[in-house]
């Protein structure tokens, strides 16, 4: 996975991926598309350019590396776009480095996942998380980015 | 409220409002935010114009009158924007009010329910929606409508 | 949706149909078949003459317009045919009502309900009924004719 | 249904009943007693002339109407005492219209819930009342009258 | 117990009886009504004589004996009319015995189990049955035959 | 505490307290007001004289000693106040004591339990109390002696 | 497994055991003691001489058996002492059968399945049974013959 | 209550009775009988005479007392007879007081539980006892007598 | 379903078969595959003469004849291998009858039960087994017998 | 036990027992240890004088009297320190007293009940306590002496 | 923990283990045995060898690096054999990359798990698996080797 | 986040802490007070100097890196004070290392995870603990230091 976190002073929007989602594209393309992971963050790229924002986007399949980011988060970023993916679901330690980190942070999925098992409708990250865009495909992290601005204003 | 739908061809998005909507600006703005709902019918408005659609927005207090008015989307609208409120938790009518529309449906809730009471965790319409946005307040309604386009696409 | 019910003396059969079944024959005909409710309707009216009594057939998406209906059948009817549909689950009014309305009372359902999701699993029709018939299609509303019939003798 | 509400300054107090309550009287009078909502009505009106305080009592079996008259107490009512009855175990938008409406409320059920069907133990109206007078027939509706007295104190 | 099968091609309808069944009559009759299984199997008898249709109608105590007719049905019968009793609420056997024997069975009660102790509101029938008929005593069982019919239909 | 009970013919109402209800005043007044227990011993004696009853006020913070007093009361009383405070939701002993006594019996509570900590919504004195008046503070006393003088009658 | 039934006319009491039972003495004696099912028979027919009674012992592994020899004892015996074994736990058919009996029964177990695992903590022999006696081994057949001689008076 | 303990040298078996039994032949006779708690102790006291042991009968509404009287039968008896009432279903300190005690005990009961509340179903005293007696009335103390001396061949 | 026990003197490996497997190859193949009963016993039979051992292979639907079965394998077997399908989800008497029998048994089911419905994933036969094996098919009980041999060592 | 407390101007801490703890040294010593209650009463007031603090010691069986003792504690001790035993996991009375105290309290259990019965992992004491030390036997004692005056810093 | 993966062309199975398993041999050999992860991957690789396959076994205590082997396994493996010891009851990402990995798998463990603490039996891994085998030590790898094998076939 | 261990011989205490301990003193001051990590482990250290004791002191957000420190606690150190955090309540890897590392184990948390979420009142760490500490800040770590002291002896 690559890093786009820019140098300059305006601190960027931490877009973070969790376990399997480097899989994007052959994984289940019924459930989560075709576009790959690299798919996204070139169009979460474009997006950010449009919107005049920085992001930084990155993917671990490590519930420990996935805090420590969060914890980096908040001194160098601006707000956060969280895909926890399977985490979503058992990370107690997510829920507290998000509260920790006190920045905007939306929750996104590519799926919807009250239309799939049980073990998929709680989430340890919606009740720390400011807002929640799931079910929208790769667009749900433009409309999250989307959402931190508006939340900015 | 008002009822904005056009009589033109192309068929408007349905943007449907559920019970207690219409104390929005008064009602617990510490959750809800000082918007009423003729505010966000405004924004939705404008932005329908930016993205070149027809909406049509209406709120009930009535769980009969929102099945009726999911039931007339089925030939009306082009697609659905619901915040079913309250109904969301119980409405097992709204499930198959939905599944029968067979039509794009964004869930959009202005608070994040996963941050308050326990009854507010379970909905009736995210197993049946498309996607699911909450949490953004008033701008939740207008990453909808961009939803919307994007899944049309 | 027409009523059908006679101004002579004997009393009708009401035959009641709550949220959605306005939609047979097009809504998920997998699950419901392809007659649309007034096929049903028809089909009622015809056996009603064979078996030499009258039916009351109605619809309504409003779970307080359902409950006004059974209220009425106290006074107005010999009996209750009643697919409450998705308030079937979750209407307390409903319980309370046929409770109170005395009257022999077949539920019907056209699908099988525990054949489908959980929440069908539940209803508070049921133990406030005489008797149930589900998952025979259209002909459960006739057996219910029969049913009630039998059950006055 | 009459509806006592006067026109001159001091604001009324509601008193609003839900679904079947209009029953009163021939439904199971061994559970609810043997005097109808007028009689009930009528003893109302009569202590509130005592009191001197006006009344506005009125009862639906619909669930958005029973929204919809909190909603209007927000202005017009000085106070509510609210029989749900049968919404009382289901209706979060009673919950919520009951929050938004800031005014005193008295919860009122003529039966003991707690000694009847185990779902009647669960009160959606309950957590957002005042406070709660049950069992004692129609004279808990008299006492919640002196109780809204007391706590305007 | 009798067994009135025929020897001519037509497949018969087996009627299968579960434990205590053969108490009818004299067992708990505010319950189950004062025919005995004696007065059913005639009554099943003569209208399968008048609807043209053979009817092979079996008692029995035991589970595993229950599953061996249901697998015997596959082969030699046309349909099936099952009331399990007691089995019907434990009995993962006779899920697995109707599922592979993929005929139409509908699933009899003569008492409405929603209506009593709470062990009797969960059935392993009901969700492989086609339809179920409970409450209507021993007519449910002719209007089962007749559901049979309209279901071959 | 003290002892108000006559020496003459009728029998008091027992107004019987339950544990900690002796640190009213004291005790977080935001949940409890403040009113001492003395303070409200003296608006019953008052209004009691008022309503030309006799009251046996007493508190104690043993379960057995508020049993013992239950029974004491199906000698002594014309009917019994009860706030059992934390006893209410763990003791089945004050259930049956209740029962036996065969007296009318109000539960009373100076706060709404239903507003407060999930172990307070279960009660052991409501299936076996005639009525239950909460939330209404010290004046839900009074209301409790003029709902037992109204079920008098 | 002996059957000593007499054939003169007053009727035994029916001693009936369920599966495994029979392996009594060598099974888990640290649990059931070292007591065969024979030494037990024994035992309950010296007393029953002592007692004057009559009595018929019988084992069977078969659910079926079990709720076969119910229904006999019906007809042919002054009570029942059922050690239903691990048919307790499961069977609704025994429930059924025992409540159509009508005859005094006394549920007995060797060891405290209060002292064992969870599964065993629920009989749906004991809602149906007169009394039941438990963890006193061998004896509390004994018990059982003396507590049916004292119901019988 | 009495104290029919013995000053000779064996010890004696301590039977103890929880709260409310001290009501026994007044409150609910259907339930629990016409036999006064003074009666049952005559008859134990008989039946001791018979068996040639010595009986120490108590009562109190107290847990603090009963917990205290188990403590004094480690040292004091050779045995316990235990029917806790209401602190069946609630005593953990019942429980720790029988298990340090270190005595054979038989729970007793005079009605069954097991057909009473759902409360009733859970014992703590169960798990710590030698064995349990109940449904058989009073007859239940003498079986439990017997029992006892079994128990200590 | 034939038995293929040997008469010489080491004990053979006892593989018994639950309700419905009988069904083999015909039932549901897509879960059960289309191997026969027959096939399946053919292949164990061909194994264990490469193994050296005997095998005694069985099939009932009744839940008393598995228990008996299970019984006799612990003087007449030296292991088994117990495939006892719907009867694994309920029945305590089998759980009962392996702890008693004392002898090495796996477990076996040709699917996965925890990939189909939630009553398949309890089973009272897996925590009184030596180990399980699922999912893998036919070839499942070869693997169980070489198992069975690998405890042995 | 004895009463330790001091009549000199500094407040003591409270060390309350609850029940059976009177019973340490012989009761369960591989779970309590062999210390008995009067050796821990002489270890904490040895570690007192160390820490030049006062200590008031006591005992009771009475779940009231703990309540009342915990009241006495609100004016005449600088901090508690309980164990409650087994009210711990049912005494909503004892999480009254706490919260009523306003001081600061530690909960110390001689063993640690996460190892032990389900019922021991529910503690009412712990939300009310400022902290928790379990497992730690005696020694637990002096540890939240030493907490206690740690938290008074 | 040495890797035995082949260079050669065919693909090796993946032997995959989880945390603590590394401990295997000194770690509670009463449940796990005295085999050393050392020794079975050795027992591994010899029937490897005979069977004609290629194993790469792995040990790791990492969530994430497991979930990342399995991912890696998609491309590099023709089948896996995972124990991913106490990952298998919480790790949705286990589930989520097993199902992307679509390659048979077979799920092992040393012990039963169905013998031991609830938290065991649930398992993220089994819905997921094509097959699983457990409770028969170090042997359950090597029939898992010939399981992947006979599902290849 | 240093390394305090020592090279002499005597064995060291871990001192291990999970995930987002690193942010105390910034995180939630109201809930973990002032305090930094860095602090505590200095407090820490002057305490161990006093006890004459060697810690090793420890952080990390990874649940395997926590595991493998409480493998090598195995052979490396006399004992383990652990502050497993957020992995507290879901890791049941932790569980099995702890009762691997067959070493005294003292569990710590700052604050009081019953005042607290739901899903902080269940641990995997407590029933493998010798004993716990919460809710006394950072002096709950010299009381375990204490307390190990104390175990040793």
């Amino acid at each position: 996975m690559t890093n786009t976190s820019a140098l300059s002073a305006p601190l960027p929007i931490f877009v973070l991926n969790g376990p399997n989602l480097n899989l994007l594209g052959s994984r289940e393309p019924e459930i989560y598309g075709t576009d790959t992971l690299g798919d996204i963050e070139a169009m979460v790229a474009k997006r950010a350019v449009e919107l005049g924002i920085l992001v930084d986007f990155r993917q671990t399949n490590s519930e420990g590396e996935l805090i420590t980011w969060i914890q980096e988060a908040r001194e160098a970023s601006s707000g956060i776009i969280l895909n926890a993916a399977a985490y979503t679901h058992t990370s107690v330690g997510l829920f507290d480095a998000i509260v920790a980190a006190q920045k905007p942070l939306i929750e996104v999925h590519l799926s919807n996942p009250y239309k799939r098992e049980a073990f998929r409708h709680t989430s340890f990250v919606s009740p720390a998380a400011s807002g929640v865009i799931c079910g929208l495909g790769a667009s749900g992290y433009l409309l999250a980015l989307e959402g931190l601005v508006a939340l900015a204003k």
